[in-house]
């Protein structure tokens, strides 16, 4: 055995993330370890905190990043405030609500599940109706901003809904936050996770959460014990919690989190809205490039997230041979459909840093050369390197 | 709101973990960010889990870093391998022992305590009568390397008195990895997890754990679902697991597994059985600087974990100010007592990258100095600088 280190290659990362990670995030991550109960690291978890109640728009004090990936931070959610017996309606139109039922179901909870086709957004209509024959309905879980098909659904409306039915609102931000306009105090949003590699642009490995009072009055009004201890957040609240005094809880992962912060101090100096405004104005230029092309998006324009595009794939071509030359010759790495949409839809991301024109350019132009090259027949197509033909 | 980029300050880790990092791994650390599932990764995730095979002696394919910092690699192991019911073995002689017990609790276990005194190691007749009494236990569960209290426990009784009595065993190595002889086959250990930041000088946040075929077949053959989504063992293996088409589960902390991956080759480049050396090696040192300031090891001399000191804190002095002092005036981080220890013991680590000479000397010498001027008048103690004092 004699591995030597790994030196990755340098990818262009437009697929579902992990977005692309500016240089000042990856040197913050190698910045010299200290403890995590350091007060100069204590200090800095404060900061951490005040920036994501930014990008949550929150005054939630109980804010801040689970130690472990996306999936944990929903797990977070649903563990702390779901007991068993108790009855949830999960809308589901993609892989991610999918997993919330998931989630339900593990923790002996009730599913009810409000049905929509993937590639559309929740119908309000339809929680409402599901809401009026399902009084004893404690919770409404959804996501916001769906990353197996691009769909954005309406969280206002949604919360609005649910609030009127009185539940509490479990809410997937994971692609979302930082991407396009989300309020959490404004819509009234009780519970909410998000990923740090998506729109925040920082690397994978983080899951920014916050609950508001009345979720935290849930969590106290348990009659059983959170089964996960890693997630408890009475325990971890002791931590991350607003007192001077920090107790252990287990050992927060420093190094990324001094990439977290730095992501959020680089959102903070573009402003929030004008994160928003980037994506939106990138994503028209990749819609430009996409139709010129003759391609179609599979979502309808008014749900589109402007930060993740699900383009069918044309045709009379192997989508999985596009992604790999795509990687292979640009070094730009697409995301294939998940699920039902496995081999159907290419997913184009312009999340955080790689939200921007010339990413957009670079994979117009690699795609229409991809396509042309696949199209061709075999003899010539093998006859001239492709950034010459092109 | 103007938050600034974090510039830490630069510490010696001579606490509990983390221990230092070297710049390799850091420098690591800052390579860029590719997805989870480009061929690339894969291939370093492959030999990711070789090195692990290597560090912890097995040969165990399931066998990798959970996403998550060792509390959730502890969780990883308890919650696939206990059902509701199952009765376990916890064997308990400080703060990790109990939170094992918890873990049991809260999955709805039924936990049987082999009590210790903290400072003791684990009292094999003690686990033997306990198992003639409770024929019915499935599983027992010790702490290999109890950080807390510095001791070591004689793993590899423990597991062949577990195994006369037919149970599993549950070991947390998150102390011992890399830093004392573990020998995963050989002792026949069937679940085991450790931490990415301690005898690994790794940063934290990842959790290495290995499973043999008997605690895979105990999971296959549960009645009940895992309760945790994000560390089902089944789909997590989908992704880390041996086939070449890797499924999508979590997405991974990339960039931390590239330190990891560092650290795992200079553990290689090291050899195994070198570091365990380097760590005695370095413990002997400590030890006569200790004794030659006239302060004591709570452990008695053949329980004593090399990795991991327990000091006595000597009378008249106050701990929290001398570990203030050390950290203000030398950048040196030790760490405190837990639970019943808290304000009674200093705990020095020597693990991973932090065991070397040039510390341990450091160390007694900065000891010696702050112990010095917080037993001098306060007159004088103020008038001149410390370090033109000693």
């Amino acid at each position: 055995m004699s591995f030597k280190s790994f030196n990755p290659p340098v990818r262009t990362l437009m697929g579902p993330g992990p977005s692309d990670v500016h240089p000042r995030v990856l040197a913050a991550m190698a910045r010299p370890t200290i403890g995590h109960l350091d007060p100069a690291f204590v200090g800095m978890m404060d900061e951490v905190k005040t920036m994501l109640q930014y990008a949550f728009q929150t005054r939630n004090s109980l804010t801040m990043p689970v130690s472990a990936p996306g999936s944990a931070g929903m797990e977070t959610c649903f563990v702390n405030l779901v007991e068993p017996g108790d009855k949830v309606v999960v809308c589901v139109n993609g892989v991610f609500g999918g997993r919330m039922k998931e989630n339900v179901e593990r923790l002996g909870g009730i599913p009810i599940v409000v049905d929509n086709a993937w590639g559309e957004p929740v119908d309000p209509n339809k929680l409402e109706d599901t809401l009026k024959i399902n009084q004893d309905a404690k919770i409404v879980a959804f996501v916001h901003a769906e990353t197996s098909t691009g769909v954005r659904s309406d969280a206002k409306t949604l919360v609005e809904i649910a609030h009127r039915h009185e539940c509490l609102t479990i809410v997937d931000a994971v692609t979302s936050l930082g991407g396009i306009p989300l309020k959490v105090d404004e819509w009234g949003i009780d519970a909410i996770y998000s990923g740090s590699q998506k729109c925040l642009s920082c690397t994978p490995g983080l899951s920014p959460v916050s609950f508001n009072e009345r979720a935290i009055e849930k969590i106290k009004r348990r009659k059983t014990r959170v089964s996960s201890w890693f997630l408890d957040l009475t325990l971890v609240m002791g931590y991350w919690g607003g007192s001077n005094k920090r107790t252990y809880h287990h050992t927060a992962p420093v190094n990324a989190l001094y990439g977290l912060h730095e992501a959020l101090v680089m959102l903070q100096e573009e402003g929030l809205e004008n994160a928003w405004t980037r994506h939106e104005h990138n994503y028209r230029a990749l819609r430009t490039g996409i139709e010129g092309l003759g391609l179609q998006f599979i979502v309808r324009e008014d749900s589109r997230l402007p930060q993740l595009n699900a383009i069918a794939v044309p045709v009379q071509v192997d989508e999985s041979q596009i992604r790999q030359l795509l990687l292979s010759d640009y070094n730009l790495e697409i995301g294939a459909g998940l699920g039902a949409l496995a081999g159907r839809i290419f997913r184009i991301g312009l999340m955080g840093q790689t939200s921007n024109l010339k990413n957009v350019l670079l994979f117009v132009s690699a795609l229409e050369e991809v396509i042309a090259r696949l199209r061709l027949p075999v003899d010539r197509g093998a006859a001239e390197p492709p950034a010459l033909r092109a």
